[in-house]
């Protein structure tokens, strides 16, 4: 990092934790140093994460306030580290913007953003990198977090018969993204509250994702989920991600998956189809997990406020990943968003 | 990570993984999953860094070959984890790379530059992300390290009485980067043989810098450097940066500073000035250090073949941070890059 950009990175670590308690034990060493310092208990694996985001690829400037960006790219790795099973402990934040960016308030409100979101979990920042760009926005967001010795909720865990579920609702962020495509923008923060406009609600859904923590730190803790994964590409890739690493095939029954209610009732008046945005929306940010059946009584109903849905059944390699719309099964394709394949 | 990047950045590192060993015991899981597993001996602490390096701002496609760019990005990472004094285990790599990047073996061949440089140092690459850039290559480094309790070498431990040293030596890179913008090249790869040109292994010194892995082990190690910090803003930044965080002063001596031959060698006949580049020019990635004076006799003289120099000493804060060349001494104000200072 150079001298002038780490300065100011430091002042935004140090302005921020000023708010905070002290340093916090496990926590050696963060700020104005060559690299930070963590330390785990003893007999804990550490689960590490990055994701890379892009002005015009994965965001577009006039349609994310600086601060909800702030919050999406923290997001995107607490969702990795809840896939994981494992509880998200500190993170390093990289930035690269231009200079009428830099020379603007959107880096300050971008961190406000995250450290908003790092706060309610108690994640840390750690470190990062402030570097100038000549024309677009890039962030790259790295989080650490820790399990118990060997019990990582890896991809590869599921069984034939394990039971497939998936938290909370689907389609609710390609739809929102299909909204802001066609102009749709954000017009309040507060508009997250249950009485704004279906659109509004949909569009923070894409812009501002909620990340299941919660959900991700009981299924590992508690030894539910022998398979993992969050839906960032879309259901119908991530069931094939999960299955093509734990070698097994998958039936999903398509009247049980949880499509948002606010994306049916927009897609109606606007030519769009409920479940494909289901399946192949992607970014949804919520976990994809499987379950042995003798451990299907022991799920929480809820957990955070977020429930669960059993969606289908793990079945042999040889059944490859189908879907059963009535009495139609079909071969589920992956379908979800690909930055490469697209024209 | 989408679907179709995913899968190839799992292609590239299984594909490398088969040609070395099977998996470490310490690395629990790292290939196509939603995070990487790593596992710490009991009584370490854990060391993070990242690094962002943004085409345009801090390399031109035009002049530094695609295995270099892989080899620097991951350089400058084990730079900041040696200057902890810690040992670099795991590394993260995010690309971010236009579409014509993309379809031509120019992320293959920097994966090589990248792997060839982990492999010396046995760092073992677990996880990472690849996106689609509108136009210009962005590449973040995440490298994480160990070191045992406590024994993280900051830079605030310095004291005054303590001897400050520099590692190999300065200025090489910067006469490099001005060489490279005068309009030389990289020949070969193996130009950096002690026959090639001087320029040849100037613009090599920028291009494929060689981070101190083994020094930071051995000063951290056996507990000889009581502060640290690699020279990556320039020997006048990075000396004010080390006094700041340890607040004390210090006196360097110009005559002792370390100046690269080659630099002396070609300045000349080239209106550059030595001394400027070794103090102010950056990305050296030698190592500044502090040592106890009863502890200066138990430094060995060379590591890696590579040797120390002592340039100078550690005062009290009231005596600011100076340089004195013969009878004349001033303030050593910082001088290095500055990516957003600059016009």
């Amino acid at each position: 990092m150079d001298s002038r950009s780490e300065l100011d990175f430091i002042k935004h670590l140090r302005a921020h934790e000023q708010r905070r308690e002290t340093l916090a034990a496990d926590l050696v060493r963060s700020i104005g140093d060559d690299a930070a310092v963590v330390r785990q208990l003893a007999g804990r694996d550490t689960v590490v994460t990055t994701d890379l985001l892009v002005e015009d690829v994965d965001f577009h400037r006039d349609s994310i306030p600086p601060a909800m960006l702030g919050h999406k790219a923290l997001a995107v790795s607490l969702s990795d580290i809840a896939a994981m099973g494992a509880r998200a402990r500190w993170a390093l934040l990289s930035i690269g913007v231009p200079r009428d960016i830099w020379d603007s308030g959107f880096v300050d409100q971008l961190y406000e953003g995250f450290f908003a979101l790092a706060d309610r979990y108690d994640v840390r920042l750690v470190g990062g990198d402030l570097s100038r760009t000549p024309e677009k926005i890039v962030i790259d967001s790295i989080v650490l977090g820790e399990c118990a010795h060997e019990r990582a909720v890896l991809r590869s865990g599921a069984r034939s018969g394990d039971q497939l579920f998936v938290t909370g609702s689907l389609g609710g962020s390609a739809a929102g993204l299909r909204l802001i495509e066609r102009g749709a923008r954000v017009e309040s923060e507060d508009a997250a509250d249950p009485d704004s406009p279906a659109v509004q609600q949909l569009v923070l859904r894409h812009l501002r994702p909620e990340p299941r923590v919660g959900w991700g730190m009981v299924l590992g803790g508690e030894r539910l989920a022998t398979a993992m994964i969050d839906i960032s590409d879309g259901l119908s890739s991530d069931v094939n991600h999960l299955c093509e690493e734990s070698k097994v095939g998958a039936l999903i029954d398509a009247s049980l998956i949880p499509i948002d209610p606010l994306v049916v009732n927009i897609c109606g008046r606007r030519a769009l189809d409920p479940l494909v945005l289901a399946l192949h929306g992607g970014e949804d940010f919520e976990l994809l997990f499987t379950v042995s059946p003798q451990d299907v009584a022991r799920l929480p109903k809820k957990v955070d406020g977020v429930a669960i849905t059993r969606v289908g059944e793990i079945k042999e390699a040889s059944q490859s990943v189908r879907i059963a719309e009535g009495a139609r099964v079909w071969e589920l394709e992956p379908g979800g968003w690909d930055h490469f394949g697209k024209g």
